[in-house]
C-alpha cells in the first residue's frame, strides 16, 4: 500500500509519499511545491494542480490523505489556503484517487501520541517511524505525518 | 468576443456566457453549477471542475471573469469558497483562458453604477445591459454582472 500525504499550503505544499509493508513504514519520497509568487493566483494555483497529478502519475499511489483544515488567522488566508486544497483535490479526483482528511489533531495524535505536539516533535518522530535521516522541510514532514496517520488505521492493517 | 463569466460559491456556482459585438452585448447561455450535497467534499470539488471544463470546451470564450472575494462570513465558508475558487481556476488554466478578477463593488459600480446596490438591482440591470426575459437565478445574474464588468473595460471596446 503506497500513500499520498498532503499538507496544502498558501504558498509551500508539502507532500510525501509513504509505503507500508507488513506493518513497517517506508518513505519513497518527500518534498515540496512552491509556485514562484510572481504567477497570477490562478497560474499558482494551476501549478499546484499540475505539481500533484505527475507525482500522481510517477508513483501511483492507491490513496491520498490530506490534512483538514477548521481554523485559520483569518478569512484571507482560509480563502488562500482553499485555493491550493480546492486544487489538490481536483488533481486527486482526476487521477482516480480517494481523498481523506484528518484534522491537526489527529495526525498529531496518531504520529507523537499528543495532540498539541509543535512541528518539530512531529517531524522528529516522523523521522524515527521511517528511519529517515533529514527531511527536506517542516511541510514535508507534516505530509508525512498526515501519511502515517491514515496507514495507522486498522482496515489498512488488514489491506497490507 | 465571448466572455465567461463566474460567481463562485460553496454550495451554488453561477455562470454566463455574454458575447459583445461592436457595442451590444447578448447573453449566449447561463445557468447554475450545484454539487450534490452529499457527494464527498473533494467529489463536489471536483464536478464544479468538470462542469467548468465541459462549459469552456462547448463555448470556446476567449476569457474569464471571476469575482473576487476578500470578505466572507468567516473562516469555514472562506475555505468553501476557496476550494470552488480554486478548481474553476484550475479549469481555465486547464482550458488556456487567462482569468480576470473583479471585487463585487466594481461589478455593482459597472453594471448599475452603485457599489452598494442589492442582488435584485443587479438582475435588474443585467436583464436591461441584455435585453433577457428571465434570468434563472441571482447566481447567474451575478456571473453575467461580473462578464459585463470585465467587457466594459476600454480594452475589449477597442478589440471588439
Amino acid at each position: 500500500m503506497l500513500l499520498l500525504g498532503v499538507d496544502p499550503g498558501s504558498r509551500v505544499t508539502g507532500y510525501g509519499l509513504v509505503e507500508k509493508k507488513q506493518s513497517r513504514m517506508t518513505c519513497i519520497h518527500a518534498g515540496t511545491i512552491a509556485p514562484p509568487g510572481n504567477l497570477p493566483l490562478y497560474q499558482r494555483i494551476h501549478k499546484i494542480f499540475e505539481s500533484m497529478v505527475d507525482l500522481i502519475s510517477r508513483y501511483q499511489p492507491a490513496e491520498m490523505a490530506m490534512e483538514d483544515i477548521f481554523f485559520a488567522k483569518n478569512v484571507k488566508s482560509a480563502l488562500k489556503i482553499g485555493h491550493a486544497r480546492g486544487a489538490i483535490m481536483v488533481a486527486a479526483a482526476q487521477c482516480g484517487l480517494e481523498v481523506f482528511e484528518y484534522s491537526p489533531l489527529e495526525i498529531k495524535k496518531a504520529v507523537v501520541g499528543y495532540g498539541r505536539a509543535t512541528k518539530e516533535q512531529v517531524r522528529s518522530m516522523v523521522q524515527a517511524i521511517l528511519n529517515m535521516g533529514a527531511i527536506p522541510s517542516l511541510d514535508a514532514s507534516d505530509a508525512l505525518a498526515t501519511a502515517i496517520c491514515h496507514l495507522n488505521w486498522t482496515r489498512f492493517d488488514k489491506k497490507s
